[in-house]
């Protein structure tokens, strides 16, 4: 890890995305992380990724964006949840958390990635108020499990259709 | 690594999905390797997950699948194309790849997960013909890059809308 993540994350993405050609040979532009937090408010669905016990998970779970963290939902006593646990009181497990909506056909859309400590969040915490209101409906008695990831480094890019043309057949 | 990468990234995603409550609180059935194969066929956009010099990066991708390999462009020389280089020729770098299409509000959809190892595909390899079909447009004259990800394991879930009521709010 290097000691500037945030600064070596958007290297990276600067690599990625400002050098020609890019992935999508589409126009790309930074979004400060105003923006990225704008377009992202709405929740929905992201991706979580880990390094966890089955090698590199990447999977698609609902998100609510609360004070500032990423709120994500996970069945407890699941994988995830066992995965995300160190047993270390007080210490935490690093993840990182993707969004994107890309028009594929129309080379336009914008991607966030957000990495940052992920947190155990009891149910009973304020965040979770406006996710799961009191109370609760008289069937819903199954344990569950919410994460918090606190971003310690945003990086979004906004993608636009360039002036350059495509080649033949893409 | 389990000794059985296969079996054990299936337990994971069942874990995950087949008990109650799920991420979607929605009915999920697991996919066999040809209906994933099947539904990702048209290509598209996919995000590549692989633990880089940045830590653990998330980014989408165009991808097509050719020849029972996903393929996706990365600028030569980019950081991604460094850190998916081994070093050791003839060794590969393990990477996850993940495509989904999921409906937030129906609660509707499916996710295909793979892990493979990534390998650096020569850009007049035959593989790419269906890709870039020469001769290239006269301004496409910029270094690129091809990975190819000969996918392990293919997880895929389908998701639907469970009878399950869903709590108040949700």
């Amino acid at each position: 890890m290097s000691d500037d993540p945030a600064g070596a994350t958007r290297r990276l993405a600067d690599s990625q995305y400002l050098g020609p050609p890019t992935i999508w040979d589409a126009e790309v532009e930074q979004m400060d992380e105003a923006e990225c937090l704008r377009l992202i408010s709405e929740g929905g669905v992201g991706r979580i990724a880990y390094s966890g016990q089955f090698g590199l998970a990447v999977l698609p779970v609902c998100y609510k964006l609360l004070e500032g963290s990423i709120v994500v939902r996970t069945p407890l006593g699941s994988t995830t949840d066992e995965d995300l646990r160190t047993g270390i009181r007080g210490a935490d497990y690093r993840i990182t958390f993707e969004i994107d909506k890309v028009d594929h056909d129309a080379q336009e859309g914008w991607f966030v990635v957000i990495q940052g400590p992920a947190h155990h969040v009891d149910a009973h915490d304020d965040l979770l108020s406006a996710w799961v209101p009191a109370p609760r409906s008289s069937d819903w008695h199954t344990p569950e499990h919410f994460v918090r990831i606190t971003p310690a480094v945003i990086v979004g890019r906004r993608l636009r259709q360039g002036g350059r043309p495509l080649p033949a057949g893409e």
